[in-house]
């Protein structure tokens, strides 16, 4: 087999058998495929696409090429989750103990990575004492008792797709949904998930910026899983504007903290229920999304949800007091409200902008290298539709410095204030099962 | 400027500005931009193809990349000729001779090269004591005295180009047709072409098998000559059979001296006369089509052609009474006749096979490192349409051992014998002008 001759069979729109697809991949991963050879095979991808089997092979092939993790000493149906991106998204922070705390068991192997704030890791270690440096028999043992426990990434997991996407990255072919969906399912079946739930955004601050590619991706995500024997289902939700009101990592801890409580944003706690729910019926804890959102609702109002959140923490060397008193949390030194100049009705709240802003306050990495400032970060007053009164507060940016007017200028110009009523946009647009 | 950005707008259809298509070209040449960008670049331009002014500025950005021969001190318009391949193609042997004694300067910087048969000078070196080290200021005034004379490539000329196919060829870029069309232009204008004649084969012996590929290549070329300001020609010719009789190195000698001896194959002198009529208007030699072929119909009967041919020879050391006496030339130890074994007409004469049989006699070479026989190859008794007896000749082998069993087989496979009467093929398809 000869690499010159699939890539021009997918040059001329044929589909790879299984065997050249782990010829590709095996070969790629080894270092006998060269780069200038992959990159011309991708954007002939990109240009012609791949058939649902061939989805299914390279997903596979990429899971293959490394370590897998090993779940099965876990009880019941591991269910991952997985959101494409997005700012502000405190999803994961309290969909792991709401969902544990209805039996579901939340295995999580998570990063620190670059953005506009730090990774999950990195928000958790806003709770003093936390730690994700536990044993892989200690991580297990904790889900077995516990239902949820997050732990580091280690092992070599999916080196395919690591130089794959190294390699898209600097050839303009990151944006084909072929590869993008075998990326991020690979991830997760190499991380042990016996089943998935996807949250694809779609709008202004998401990867996806118009409404057919995120469905197409979803859907694609949605047929691999099906077709490599991992249950998957995938919502498609509205990222025109920030998720739930906070931006920031102590500042989201507190945020997941009071959506726990059944007092968190409306926008994050429905998106939270139906992601849960989706999680729920998958682990097969209720047959039906509408039990399953019921057993959910249930674990909020009678405070299991947030005893799991607890105990989570705490079985992690966290300080689990937090929990009641938020205030033990990192605080900014700074409390500096942006003040409206204008009245009228909020119409665009630019979300990369937003949190591009946040990344000034040192929310972020922009560099593998950078340190995060745990205690800083945006709160938004308003969201797309508010009202907005003249010398009403948009935004109360927590800083640790005081001369916060680039911020300023910034958040300014991102949030667009109009004279005429705005209808806010609906957040979860389409349930893809 | 970043290759990611220039890679992506190609990706999206759109056409590069000449200072994006220099930095591409140069940035290549120079390792600044790594193969697997340029790769990724070739398949984008393979599904996107190019715009005419993009083809132009890429064509010249190529002829930038290195040396290019300065031929000014030629007097008249220099006039080069190109073939995309073929075989049995003994053009530019009679071409050369041919209209340099109507007054058209040849300047021919040529090569061996790989293939079934040598190349020109190979071919040229079957006269014995003809070489082509000679000095660029002898060639100068070798052209200026005879109007031809011939010299070995030498020089850094378009080391893009060489890259790019190298790299082309192992990322299945090769057949893309601005790709191909600006990488011979380039070429012929690095090598010092003021105006360009192009004879592009088609039909199964042809690198384009359809006559819509090489219509379309044709005009390309065409225009990006006419757009970088050297007036050029083409024209289609059929290459479903091997062009005249003879393949083998002495053996096209012996035909071209045929040739402008008004002997020679109908085909080649057809085509010879249409190329060559093309090249004399395109020298101002003459004003039409018809007053040029009438030139050069006169040079061949009144004997000046074979006399251009005979002084270009001595110029260059060679043994130039081989015109009056060709068997003067080396000659196979064996000349043996391979006889038809059922009677019936001619449909099929596979060309590319026919080569790789002259090959097998040691005609051409197959690595660099090959040498070649220049005595042997292959004579055709037959051509496409010609009625055959059982017993008669289709092929005179003429080689340097005697079992050709293997040779044999593979001609008799190449050609196809069937009762009905076939139609010969048409020879010129089409003038581009």
């Amino acid at each position: 087999m000869r690499m010159v001759d699939l890539i021009e069979k997918k040059r001329d729109g044929q589909a790879l058998t299984n065997e050249e697809v782990c010829f590709v991949i095996d070969g790629y991963t080894k270092g006998n495929i060269p780069d200038y050879q992959m990159s011309a095979f991708t954007m002939a991808v990109y240009f012609n696409g791949m058939t649902k089997q061939e989805r299914a092979d390279f997903t596979m092939a990429m899971v293959n090429s490394g370590d897998t993790i090993d779940l099965s000493e876990i009880e019941g149906i591991k269910v991952d989750k997985h959101s494409t991106g997005g700012v502000g998204d405190t999803t994961t922070l309290v969909l792991a103990p709401l969902v544990a705390s209805v039996g579901v068991p939340v295995a999580k192997m998570s990063g620190r990575g670059l953005g506009h704030t730090g990774g999950t890791i990195d928000k958790l270690e806003s709770v003093s004492g936390f730690h994700v440096e536990i044993s892989n028999k200690e991580f297990i043992q904790l889900v077995n008792q516990n239902k949820v426990a997050v732990i580091g990434q280690s092992g070599n997991l999916t080196p395919a797709d690591k130089k794959l996407y190294a390699l898209r990255d600097v050839t303009a072919t990151v944006n084909s949904i072929p590869l993008i969906a075998s990326s991020i399912m690979s991830k997760k079946i190499a991380a042990g998930a016996d089943a998935i739930v996807l949250d694809v955004k779609t709008g202004a601050g998401a990867f996806m910026k118009n409404l057919e590619d995120a469905k197409d991706l979803a859907s694609t995500m949605v047929d691999i899983g099906k077709n490599v024997g991992r249950n998957t289902m995938a919502i498609i939700s509205d990222m025109s504007q920030p998720l739930g009101f906070a931006i920031g990592n102590a500042l989201e801890v507190k945020e997941a903290i009071d959506t726990l409580k059944g007092n968190g944003p409306a926008d994050l706690e429905e998106l939270c229920l139906t992601l849960g729910s989706q999680m729920v019926v998958l682990a097969k804890k209720a047959t039906t999304l509408e039990d399953a959102r019921k057993l959910l609702q249930d674990a909020i109002s009678n405070g299991s949800a947030l005893q799991s959140f607890k105990t989570f923490l705490s079985s992690q060397g966290g300080d689990a007091s937090v929990i009641d008193d938020p205030s033990r949390l990192p605080q900014a030194k700074y409390q500096i409200e942006l003040i409206a100049e204008e009245e009228g009705f909020i119409s665009e709240i630019e979300a990369d902008s937003i949190g591009t802003a946040a990344m000034l306050l040192g929310a972020g990495r922009a560099t593998k290298e950078s340190t995060i400032d745990l205690a800083v970060g945006l709160v938004l007053r308003k969201k797309i539709g508010d009202k907005v009164a003249k010398g009403e507060s948009l935004v109360t940016i927590h800083s640790n410095f005081e001369n916060v007017e680039e911020v300023k200028k910034r958040l300014l110009s991102s949030m667009k204030i109009i004279s005429s009523e705005v209808k806010a946009p609906k957040l979860i647009i389409e349930n893809i099962i």
